[in-house]
């Protein structure tokens, strides 16, 4: 190999594991590159509104916490997370969602996907199958394709999930030969879809996935985030063995720290931490221990309150702009909470293909087939997801108002040549955080 | 499965991965449990004595990163790492151990611990083989242990691994047909033989493992950490195709920050970045942006040589108690840097089975089998780390004094009764971190 070397563009490319073969970065993340310029208006990404942060007050915070706490807090920590951080999470961050969890039932990582890539490879063999909603969370997906999970991709309709097509699926599974091993779901305020699940739909999907035998992975970043003040109830509250929780801090305070969390039944919990110890030894103590300050000497809770006001102003002026700008025939969700709107365009439009237009008309969205398994890609294709979370509301109108203009241009030139199909196909889901 | 959930002690017995069946906690974690207690001298983290810091100092940093970068520090941030960051890895961190890199080339990590799961999870399938030492570090066995990855100890002299040993394993291995994937070492001051490579068998091994086609992955956390003012010219510096480079600022600023990073050849980079993603989406921006702030507004360097000096006086703690209470004929490496010495016991002893009578006593250590495969265990079992990093030298001479007792009461034992053989043993590496 080594004589080799110099003539190969790489040299190890028969050395890499089976999951790392298909690990190519994808088109969508060289347009992604063009799409970050200030120039362009992006209702791509799912950066959530730091700028409404008090920095210098967290500037106070973190400094606090390193001179007064700098011991713990500048070196290693426990592998299951720091227990004061584990304590409040039990204390005041899961009650609003109806969760009652015992600080050693939590189980504190690296935002909340490195939850989602433990809870995995806790549960999942190669092969194995993971039911998820159509469409489904980008870095989700990511996480199974890495394990060489199989992904099958359920219904849903306005009020999320569809229960009753997970006993049918897992029976059709099983008649294959295939075991299926969770059901991940994102219930209240769904990335990408923007719905959330009813009480009577939830208990629906939790008694599904209990007569099958299936695990469910709920993932529930955006629960404190919506906009009628009412927080939905965990499917975590109503089955304590049934169901793993993830939590996140990224939404609620900032995603720069990197702190999420797993509340799971104690067998699950008790291996999460030994798979998270052999993944990054521990949780940064650090950023636990600044927001164990926050919780304690900030109101978090107003925050969380000025967050959803916030949000909900530029759901307000994402949905308005629709309604006055989008050619008629385009549909879309009406988020109750969260920081997406899922949008189908008329007339079999692309919006794969689309993306280069819009990008050079500087308005930027992530396509549908992003939130599909590469197989069921074309499932996606006539649709869009955009964000409202990060741009101001005269950016969003003005977003819309370029998008409106490229889907216009789109519908005549399918008007006259027939359906848009520029060749641009994507080799796999984009650099989409959150 | 629902029905019977009252009935079993866990539920999801039968839904495990087959790499989650063998995670079991260990006893010896059980022990390490009241280990930490304040009246125990701990001669078994490897927990860097951070106590050398200026925490107001750092706080007033951390501060400034927050009040001044906030809108970034908060945020996701690139999958692959800050780039003033990388850059400044490129032109201050490296140039030391010789390494010339491209920004471009370096990926940032949950420290470096997170590195080696990316590594491995781009290289290696279940039953491919790596090649380590004997012993070699507990935190990378987990790694392998968890991608399912067969492990081959080779032998080690006082000049760190055997470069001769190379070709006849790999050859061995290719008669049984296993591929080995890659050849993990740590090259200077060695966790836990506490041995440096000399060049001319750094030389040896590249040559060794160039021959066999085997990527080489160099861990070197404490490469700055010597106690002769010379820095040891890493593996990666004379092969920048074969070798990927681990490195981490744990040791050298503060691991509660978890942030470390890998250099790899192109190809192998960009893996690393999607596997990454896959996994945690990014790391901390805040730990990164900090790093950078201290690397370019602080005097880096010399807190490096404060740290080398705190520890090369506890070294010498260590060496000269261990000379002066020690039994005869109980042997131990002279570390030139870094944080261990590793220790052999006369007579047959079992530092396993001692474990629980020394932690009686009031001091622990890791035992030697935790530093190797399970199947190899035996082959450390008279072999015990001894940490210097963290207690002051009065604490270590008196952790030596109590560890001499036992070993001669064990002695006694012995010579009275046969060679000791209480019937601990541990079912997997202990919770050592570093």
């Amino acid at each position: 190999m080594a004589s080799t070397v110099g003539d190969r563009l790489d040299p190890w490319l028969d050395s890499y594991a089976a999951q790392a073969r298909s690990m190519t970065a994808s088109q969508i993340r060289a347009l992604f590159a063009v799409a970050s310029r200030p120039e362009v208006v992006s209702l791509a990404g799912g950066m959530p509104a730091i700028s409404a942060l008090d920095l210098d007050d967290v500037a106070g915070l973190v400094a606090q916490v390193v001179a007064a706490q700098g011991g713990a807090a500048l070196q290693y920590g426990s592998g299951q997370g720091d227990v004061a951080l584990r304590e409040l999470i039990a204390s005041a961050v899961l009650p609003p969602v109806g969760v009652s969890a015992h600080p050693d039932d939590i189980v504190v990582t690296v935002g909340s996907q490195h939850a989602l890539e433990l809870v995995t490879a806790v549960f999942c063999d190669p092969g194995d199958v993971v039911l998820v909603e159509s469409p489904s969370y980008v870095g989700a997906l990511s996480v199974f394709a890495a394990a060489q999970v199989r992904v099958v991709h359920l219904p849903m309709d306005d009020d999320g999930l569809v229960a009753d097509a997970i006993a049918p699926a897992v029976a059709a599974l099983a008649a294959q030969g295939r075991r299926v091993k969770m059901l991940y779901t994102v219930p209240s305020f769904h990335n990408p879809a923007g719905v959330t699940q009813p009480p009577q739909r939830r208990a629906a999907v939790l008694a599904a996935a209990q007569r099958a035998g299936v695990l469910v992975l709920e993932d529930d970043p955006y629960a404190l985030l919506g906009f009628d003040e009412v927080v939905p109830r965990a499917l975590r509250a109503d089955d304590p063995t049934g169901v793993v929780y993830l939590g996140s801090f990224s939404k609620t305070f900032a995603p720069g720290l990197r702190v999420g969390f797993a509340v799971a039944p104690h067998g699950v919990r008790e291996k999460l931490v030994l798979a998270s110890e052999a993944s990054v030894l521990c949780p940064s103590a650090l950023a636990q221990l600044t927001i164990a300050a926050y919780l304690t000497h900030r109101p978090w809770w107003e925050q969380v309150k000025a967050f959803r006001e916030l949000y909900r102003e530029r759901r307000d002026a994402l949905l308005d702009a629709m309604t006055a700008l989008l050619p008629a025939a385009t549909t879309w969700t009406r988020p109750s909470g969260g920081f997406y709107s899922w949008v189908t365009l008329p007339g079999g439009l692309d919006a794969t293909a689309m993306l280069p237009r819009a990008v050079t008309a500087r308005v930027a969205y992530v396509p549908g087939s992003a939130f599909y398994a590469p197989a069921d890609a074309d499932a996606g294709r006539s649709s869009l997801r955009l964000s409202y979370c990060h741009p101001t509301p005269d950016r969003i109108r003005e977003g819309v108002r370029r998008l409106a203009s490229v889907v216009g241009d789109e519908l005549a030139l399918a008007d006259t040549f027939g359906t848009a199909a520029a060749g641009l196909r994507p080799a796999g889901p984009g650099p989409d955080v959150a």
